[in-house]
């Protein structure tokens, strides 16, 4: 049943912080959708002395080991040496490996130094590629099954879909994630703490900015699906979606249902309100663009701010005039039915006491509004807020705020409510 | 001399991938700032039976451990239980530690459970947190001195600083890195065939998208400086900068050195130009903003891209015609001296056989240009490319192209070579 799974990722780049070990990370996700769990990860260098000692070990503890990098041609490639090594066998040069390794140069010759790319250790079986130079190998040492990976994100993803998720057997394991916008950790967990989950489900908390993610892991599905529901009930609207979909694809998705089509002005964000919804395939059929007016000329010249808010002291880019300002100069120049305003104070510097950093104003124009206790229904929806941490998450603190906001009066659209008090004051 | 240093981050979220192991890059970067290397690194769950003997071999190679997480108040955080059984001794109740978790409380009562935070292995020295509520804790166990750090980012960070790098001797070896843009990896290899590196100066190569870096490792740092100057002198204007300045930050500086101004007209890339160059403290200096003309009705609106473009079956959205009006559109829009055009499709929907996926045109409106064979100066350079990979990679690259351009054009423009030769036809 292959229990132990462990993931060992070879490389100086990862010791040292040049690069994040994405592949470890993306192995872990495909076993749990797989059903199954790594019990143990290992970052090693690319030192013989090192690697050798560290797969015999892996050898004597685990049932299966997913290994990635050091299966190029350069000197600093080791891990065919430190398998061969670990299993006390010799290398030898396979042909058909070779061939493959030609096939994929096509035309050209492969240069001589790749042939060390196909000196397989004895008893290893070649795992050929259809997507890079390297091959990947698969070896039993001790009670343990390796398969070396190359390093290369790409490729990597490429054997592990083709050749490991098929040897392992899928495990009963499930994770759902449910995915949380708007509420802080402490608030969503008193919200749950009259909600009992089913016998058998574990829960985690994971605070990915500015998401709040709530894990369920268990192996009965049925009882996933009723701790799920629970949590979404208990949550209400600072659910957003599971697995995939975050905040900007439950924007789109609750816009499209009530055929609002949206846009931006952005300053302090320079643009990542636009960047997060086309990160979405599909984002055409809701979003129109942006108007990044970084600067005050911006402002005016492509959103009609007038001069004497950007001038005045006592208004200014980040005020609530600014912003309401914008966000009707964006609905006008972009003829989109909702647009979402920013204005802020990123930092490092630009802070003052009156406006510190992390500062950030909000307004929406085209957003559903009751009228005011004088009758009236203001043309847009304004907001401060002050943001702690440092630049980038006060900017995606910012384009959280901006996007939720929008997603969540679509959702109200969508299942209308009892109509607002005439006059109330909220 | 604590020649050894290892790092163990703790955690099940590490394991099966729902978080990147950022702690570990960040402790791998800050110690090879710090002169110093990790020798390996290990993600374990949250099981005794794991941690133990792994905490007991470790004790027994390493001579310096930090790790991270499982130093809160839940069942599930084992790190001191962990430490106490890898040491052979007991726990018992700080209370100087304790006070100081009251303390971080201020006015509130810390909650019961709290304590096991405050109960540390005998022999341990309490590492007293300004940050958080979790104390850290140092012991030696065996000959290795173990910094046990909470797990949270922002304190692990701090605890790092204020504990264990000044603990730490500062070692020789020194780490430059060496960005580049708009070339490959093999093409940059073969323009450095001809440079020789001086003795003791390793050399690696690394391709975050859409850069291509080479690290020079090495101890002295004399030697670091001739082997960064022979590589800059042979990869030229590909060379964007050190360590933290890449290509947006390169570009802000190369336009402020000529007195730019710039702005973007965005379709494919939805704002992610405008992200890159605002993630720079600073950008105000150059950039004013940018036009995210997602839909086709804004690039007619907001940039004056006229319709019979737009609507052609010959032009359309994608199109060279589409790109230079973008470009003229943003340029007069945003008043800049120089905007950039980007319009393409990123996938992975929307491509045909013409204009596959990946296929992206560019047009720069201001940039300097040398007359046409006929003797006219075109007001905008228009360019087609075709990027592989997915959805992420095609944006990147097509940001990176943008930028790279303005760029290049800036520090020609700021050393000026010999004037173009009117009537060439390039």
């Amino acid at each position: 049943m292959s229990g132990r799974i462990e993931v060992l990722t070879i490389g100086d780049e990862l010791l040292d912080g040049a690069v994040l070990d994405g592949n470890a990370a993306h192995i872990g996700a495909a076993l749990a959708g797989h059903g199954r769990a790594v019990t143990r990860g290992e970052r090693l260098p690319d030192r013989l002395d090192v690697l050798v000692p560290a797969l015999k070990a892996i050898a004597a503890r685990a049932d299966v080991c997913i290994c990635t990098g050091g299966l190029g041609p350069t000197d600093d490639d080791l891990t065919l040496a430190a398998l061969a090594a670990a299993a006390g066998v010799e290398r030898a040069f396979d042909p058909a490996a070779w061939a493959r390794v030609e096939q994929v140069y096509g035309a050209r010759t492969p240069p001589a130094r790749n042939r060390s790319q196909a000196t397989l250790p004895v008893g290893a079986r070649p795992l050929h590629t259809e997507v890079g130079t390297a091959p990947g190998v698969e070896i039993t040492i001790g009670g343990c099954r390796f398969f070396a990976l190359p390093g290369v994100p790409r490729e990597m993803r490429w054997f592990l879909t083709r050749y490991v998720l098929p040897a392992l057997e899928r495990g009963p394991r499930r994770v759902r994630l449910l995915r949380h916008v708007g509420v802080g950790e402490s608030t969503l967990a008193e919200r749950l703490d009259g909600v009992a989950l089913p016998a058998g489900v574990e829960i985690a908390w994971l605070t990915p900015l500015p998401e709040v993610h709530i894990k369920l892991i268990g192996d009965d599905p049925e009882a996933l699906d009723r701790a799920a529901a629970a949590i979404k009930a208990a949550t209400g609207p600072a659910f957003v979606g599971e697995g995939d979909i975050g905040l900007a694809a439950a924007t789109l998705r609750a816009c499209e249902a009530v055929g609002w089509r949206i846009g931006a002005a952005e300053s302090c964000t320079g643009g990542l309100v636009g960047a997060a919804l086309t990160d979405i395939s599909g984002a055409s059929a809701v979003f129109d663009g942006s108007i990044v007016s970084y600067a005050n000329a911006v402002k005016h010249r492509a959103l009609g701010v007038p001069r004497w808010i950007l001038d005045s002291p006592r208004y200014g880019a980040v005020s609530e005039e600014c912003a309401r300002a914008m966000a009707l100069g964006a609905r006008q120049a972009l003829a989109v039915d909702v647009a979402v305003a920013i204005t802020g104070i990123a930092g490092p510097g630009g802070g003052s006491p009156d406006k510190p950093v992390g500062t950030v104003w909000f307004a929406w124009a085209g957003l559903p509004t009751a009228p005011g206790p004088d009758g009236v229904v203001e043309p847009t929806v304004a907001e401060i807020r002050r943001f702690s941490g440092g630049r980038d998450a006060i900017r995606a603190r910012a384009v959280a705020h901006a996007l939720d906001r929008i997603r969540r009066a679509a959702l109200r659209r969508a299942t209308p409510g009892p109509a607002p008090t005439t006059g109330s004051s909220r």
